[in-house]
């Protein structure tokens, strides 16, 4: 089982410096309602985004891009090929992919597919409590997007699915829990004004992509994940308090945000 | 034939506290243009969306969620088969549904589709003149999205539309005329900046499946629809004069509108 | 060779001004990072866009709008049927219509189908140098939606493949270059913010398909697009300094831009 990384949030801070400096091209094959906001999301961090979603091309694609993020959200029925393609071709070339389970639990369709993708060993797996005990093979709460577990009761599933992975996971909630299969981190940035902007958490999703292709670990990956969404969202609540100026206000942080912000405001537990 | 209910802005209010109370989960089948969009305003106002376009999960999801959406507004041939799977189901489990009959009248698939979906009884249609006039069967003067004919002309077509489903049909325009077959009410808030933002009547169709579903009756909900989108309207246009910040404020009116206010701001005739 | 046209700010001016008069229809079928995007950017600027996507609509839509917009950037696998029925059904039509090869040259499927749909003759086409320089048949240096060459390394090609269609080419970069077969007219207007917002490029393939319905060739077309989009950011850019708020800014920006503000403004080489 893994030590805990020292100063995890420092070694945060370093992946976003990095993420600034290589503009890592993730290539997102994501939900129709999210596609906008999560490019730019990684455009205001200072990645690149692409969504290439012919079943060749995404293939392809995903051998040229330094991460792949994969989120069945809405998973209409063209959806499944291109995933199926590039999941396997991400893996063979040894490019980082994350894996986010949305609505995996009560949906079939979806949860048979993420199931089966596990065994393309996702470098990094978000999901809410729900998803990743769903994900995980147990029984969840969970009713469409919303989470109906606490994200302390997915920590073991979590565990388990890094364990199986080699990967890291990372649970979201009002405190977020990275793990790749030892003791849980917790990090508890964020305001509640991130639920109320759709896609934030799909967004993450792309940002962990954007993070694994260039951090140390999936471990570290996932806590610069749950530290920048965090972090962007506690500040841009210090300048909006309604989701529509929010969501305007979270991408300006996103850009702004310096690596030292991210060391100085983490609250990791 | 239905009385007319009494202090319709009143009860719409309380659909609007019950809306906050409750947050029902709408279940949208909406097209590619607006579904960012339509999601932020269904959370802006308190409700919870979610897109599930799977045709086997959209069925089950139908009966999962509180109400449903169905705007074939682009109509990709995928669109088909969860609008034809999700309609039925959610009229079996008895969940209110809207359709949104988006350019229904010069374009064919989408018109045979729509006057197919009549057969399951939408709780509620939304549209402009031509888009009710053209899925009443009658001639209308529609040019893709737009409206040719004016809100007045489509009166007696919303009322033989809404004698034939038993619910309630909301026709969109400078006033807004909502019946259940009886006499119709007209709605006069809105603001022109309405028309310059794409994606505000489709996200009225889903704040309209939201309102049904915590409603005394489709009629009121239709009102409630009218006016929740109209005041917040008249609410942002004080705030912002061009479309890209209107779009802004318009989610942040839909966060801070009181119940109360649709009370005192309400137009109605 | 054509000759260079007399002052072509001032004739964009005059596109401007027709635009806000005639309000165009314009067809995108574009891809889904954007839709929502670009439809916003042509209400904001005074047209009237409709995204319609079964391809038995979208052939018939073609012959309804005023302009048609192709852009592959996705191309999931249904994308590509209505492409191919609504191309061929504009140029019957005699209807404007412009190409944004998006990420052409790396990618396959639809490099092929772009360079298929030269056959069909587009009155503009739009692309940044590495996708200019693919589709004209050379080899060039695009990563996904990024281009790997200087937009002065692409005007041979732009000048032949504007010569092959007999329409305009606008090659875009930090000066745009837009050619109908001759001396290439360079715009240098824009701003790095336009870089950091998805979409803008592809938003402006959808305004080029809105001039070029309103214009007297499609050379002024390509140059009332490059100084609409790029005026457009240099206004925005005086009012927001990061991404998210530039975004809402340049629409706002595209509401609001006078026609003079164009010839006033042009950096015309």
């Amino acid at each position: 089982m893994p030590d805990l990384p020292n100063n995890p949030a420092a070694q945060a801070a370093d992946v976003l410096a990095a993420i600034r400096a290589r503009h890592p091209l993730v290539h997102c094959l994501t939900n129709g309602v999210v596609k906008n906001f999560t490019a730019n999301a990684l455009l205001a961090l200072g990645a690149a985004p692409a969504m290439v979603e012919h079943p060749e091309e995404a293939a392809l694609f995903a051998g040229f891009a330094d991460a792949l993020l994969i989120n069945p959200g809405t998973l209409a029925t063209w959806e499944v090929a291109p995933i199926e393609a590039a999941a396997p071709a991400a893996a063979k070339a040894d490019k980082p992919w994350v894996l986010d389970p949305v609505a995996v639990g009560p949906l079939p369709v979806r949860t048979r597919l993420a199931r089966a993708l596990l065994e393309h060993k996702p470098t990094l797996i978000r999901g809410n409590a729900s998803e990743i005990i769903a994900l995980a093979g147990q029984e969840g709460k969970g009713r469409g997007v919303d989470s109906g577990d606490a994200a302390e009761a997915a920590i073991e599933a979590a565990r388990s699915l890094a364990r199986r992975t080699g990967g890291a996971v990372l649970v979201t909630g009002p405190v977020d829990y990275a793990t790749d299969g030892g003791d849980a981190i917790g990090i508890a940035n964020g305001h509640i004004l991130l639920t109320r902007v759709t896609g934030v958490g799909c967004a993450q999703g792309a940002v962990a992509a954007a993070c694994a292709a260039v951090a140390p670990s999936p471990l570290i990956a996932a806590v610069a994940a749950a530290l920048i969404m965090g972090i962007a969202g506690d500040v841009a609540a210090e300048h909006a308090a309604s989701p529509g100026s929010f969501a305007v206000a979270l991408l300006d942080a996103l850009d702004m945000m310096a690596p030292d912000t991210l060391t100085m405001r983490a609250r990791i537990q």
